[in-house]
């Protein structure tokens, strides 16, 4: 028997199979987000059926299909996501219609995210894991006993909006002072921007080629190598807030591990310079130890891997 | 078989016999704080004893000994608090040298007043619930499907210390801005005396007799109620935090209840006014609802009963 994950993202649906937490066999479609509920549907049936015809099986030999959705996912698998048009749509039922005597299960992506470190990569071992994604956005996944937990209405685990101070933008959710608003790729961008047009020099605006717009999370951290002292600032003034975001995390569960993840975590040496020892300075008791921070293991895989061990 | 619930504080050690959820005896003895360990340990067995003689009954007909602790307890029971002296110290394996063939269970305080408030109280019959105290700091319990939550080292749980903003003075534990520093009793005092001792007229300073040192939270709320600005401006600055703590729980654990206790939450009129209208605002994602928000049940027998019921 076998078990397929599918990672449902905002431009594709990646889909593997998965054997022994290895992907044999990949299959993926773009998405037509115009399609709605529908168009999720047909396309996770159209990846599985491509998986299925690649091994050369029947659905009859698959045990489980476990889902990964950017958004929320309730206790009875209705699922809502802006980016896809879903509302509140009735998903698990559906797919349990189509790929009868599978169990389907839905989950949200991060905890998805964070359930791949917990069975196959850094949070292994760990039965109380938080896994904090930092990209666009900044993600959430949360492991206790061993299971993906996202609350009671499926929006816990939704650590990008914990609010941690009072910042100079509002945070899309509408709130001001997220944890995404500080230490997403985003929000390294934006302050970069804002300190380079307020008339700071820097070399940042030299390799996004003079223009502003180009800027990216990577290039911070190159100038930062550089010594530059807007990088400096801004790498600084991130660095503070994840500190501030893991205190509020530790405090409030206190995991065994933290594992953090998404593009931004590529800059793993500068992120983990000085953090655990920072943390223990700021945790309120640290006699019984503190949560180990360590950098995520899976870069694209992740959603693959999780949904399929679901 | 009976159980027994001892509430360690920071002046008293109070025991109780709980029967059907009803506390039928009772003992209590004030701490000497000068004699740590030794002296916590001597008084949980006179307390103890004190109600077998009152009961008429032996140790031999008491199942379980459940003890709340003003502090961190760690897997094996050993526990540390600063008001107590205790510092790692194997509370439970002591007690279970005195009592042997009763089971011992130690936890934080406030998970205990938690699960007073799960087993007999307001979040009865609800499986993921939060508690928030708000007394002269802030604590937090965690009830995760049905069972004190305190996380890997026995710092969970503290809802004190999540950050919230920057604020005008240092926590007490050392960081800045912390959930306490806003919605304490502490902190709404200290917030009134700002705003007095910057030159503000206020109702508040008649009924303190002219003293800004006998301010009390209650005070501002009776001020408040006699629309006294000050008061206005200390009570909206309050549930502003109040809701900001609240979103980020909710964005975190996402529970299905959260029940406020605590000395402050005796003004629960002005504390529910108009708090689950604006949590529908901030919350990211209502669609499948968000915790109900509750006035604690007990007062100053959470902490017996919830010990009781470990």
């Amino acid at each position: 028997m076998y078990n397929i994950g599918i990672d449902v993202g905002g431009t594709s649906i990646k889909a593997g199979l998965v054997e022994d937490g290895i992907i044999t066999v990949k299959a993926s479609k773009d998405v037509d987000k115009s399609m709605g509920f529908y168009g999720v549907v047909r396309d996770i049936e159209y990846v599985v059926n491509e998986i299925l015809r690649e091994k050369g099986m029947t659905i009859e030999e698959v045990r489980t299909i476990g889902i990964g959705i950017p958004g929320v996912v309730n206790k009875d698998g209705h699922v809502s996501c802006v980016n896809l048009g879903l509302k509140n749509d009735p998903l698990e039922m559906k797919l349990k219609e189509i790929f009868s005597n599978v169990k389907i299960v839905v989950e949200n992506d991060a905890n998805v995210a964070a359930f791949a470190e917990y069975k196959y990569g850094s949070m292994r071992g760990y039965d109380v894991g938080v896994m904090i994604t930092l990209g666009t956005g900044v993600g959430g996944g949360i492991i206790i006993n061993g299971k993906p937990f996202s609350g009671a209405h499926g929006i816990g685990s939704e650590l990008g909006h914990i609010i941690l101070d009072s910042n100079y933008y509002d945070c899309n959710c509408g709130n001001n002072g997220c944890f995404e608003t500080f230490c997403s790729a985003t929000a390294i961008i934006k302050y970069a921007q804002k300190l380079i047009g307020e008339g700071k020099k820097s070399t940042i605006l030299q390799f996004a080629q003079n223009n502003i717009e180009n800027i990216t999370a990577k290039m911070v951290f190159d100038a930062y190598k550089e010594n530059d002292e807007v990088a400096i600032s801004v790498v600084k003034r991130f660095k503070e807030y994840l500190i501030r975001g893991i205190v509020s995390i530790v405090h409030f569960i206190d995991p065994e591990i933290i594992s953090i993840g998404g593009g931004v975590s590529n800059a793993n040496e500068i992120i983990l310079d000085g953090l655990e020892e920072e943390l223990n300075k700021r945790v309120i008791y640290n006699g019984n130890g503190i949560a180990k921070i360590v950098i995520a293991h899976f870069k694209n895989d992740a959603g693959i891997l999780g949904a399929s061990a679901l």
